[in-house]
């Protein structure tokens, strides 16, 4: 058995989803693991993973525009200090993920054919984010 | 440290909470792994997984009423032309899990005595879905 | 590859976010691996678990808001036998999450500097809390 770990880092540039299907399949491949368990994890608490459909981009726009009316910007926060858009930014966070593990078999992620990962920026600026990804198997 | 993996094939027939611990459980017990980790991981992006009461029945559909209300079909989505139902799949996806892990010890989940594992399934119409089961341990 | 695993248990009062880092953080040094994976199983349905903030505390005060008013109790819930504060627990349930994985590196979780781990109460009294833990690794 044997273990992987690097950090991929994302600049962002507004709020959004961000693919990192990509860079994460690059990690997998370079670890020579052909059976095992990868594992994203997300170190903050204003950005978060996603899983959704790699084909038609305004499916992104659609998630994009529904989390900005479930969390609404414009609310009286207690937590505000750090702008309009900090305290939405742990909200959409919690109900989303932080971590995601994904099976690895025949040296690939088992993802279905419409699945693509994501970073999704909840913050209004640019932000330099990272996530750490770990695979253990053989 | 051993390796088990296996497809689970759930065939829906509406939107609705289809209880899986079974099989899960079943493919656990067909491991011969004692000690572990078990992931499953739904290869879709209008279904999703789910963890919850496996004692009164009404509480799935409340959770499936709760749901219909939180992301309506009524909505003008610019994703719309895979039927009303799709963009709230992908949403409703996105607000619970793709992925889920478990520990498994003395060859069991550590589920707790209330707890279910469940497939969400957020279309209308029938689908065929896929579980990938993959569980490390000894 | 070793593996160590453990059950913390929560004696919670009231609804709210409970810090458990330090607790989580104390399992990880004693198990003595130094690379690997950790996993968080909640094993409840009205109880779930959170990475959020660790700094300033009106984050939780707000998230705590925010889950009151997104999973109202004075609903006519069909499952309303166990008090008002039970539907909507199992609903915050599936919203956060039960289950929760992070690489180890260095004998240490990867969190981020502002990353803090937490148990959500969602029912108004007491409970005894178990959250099992189990560590993958070398």
């Amino acid at each position: 058995m044997r273990q992987a770990i690097e950090t991929l880092t994302i600049q962002t540039r507004r709020k959004g989803l961000i693919p990192i299907t990509e860079s994460v399949a690059a990690f997998v491949a370079d670890s020579d693991i052909e059976t095992g368990l990868l594992t994203l994890w997300c170190r903050h608490t204003s950005a978060s993973l996603v899983v959704q459909e790699n084909a038609d981009p305004t499916v992104r726009t659609d998630i994009e525009r529904y989390f900005d009316a479930l969390v609404p910007e414009d609310h009286p926060y207690i937590h505000d200090y750090e702008g309009p858009d900090d305290m939405p930014a742990h909200l959409r966070t919690v109900l989303t993920q932080t971590q995601m593990s994904i099976p690895v078999s025949g040296g690939q992620m088992v993802l279905g054919t419409w699945q693509g990962l994501y970073l999704f920026e909840h913050r209004r600026h640019p932000h330099r984010r990272s996530v750490v990804m770990h695979l253990m198997g053989e």
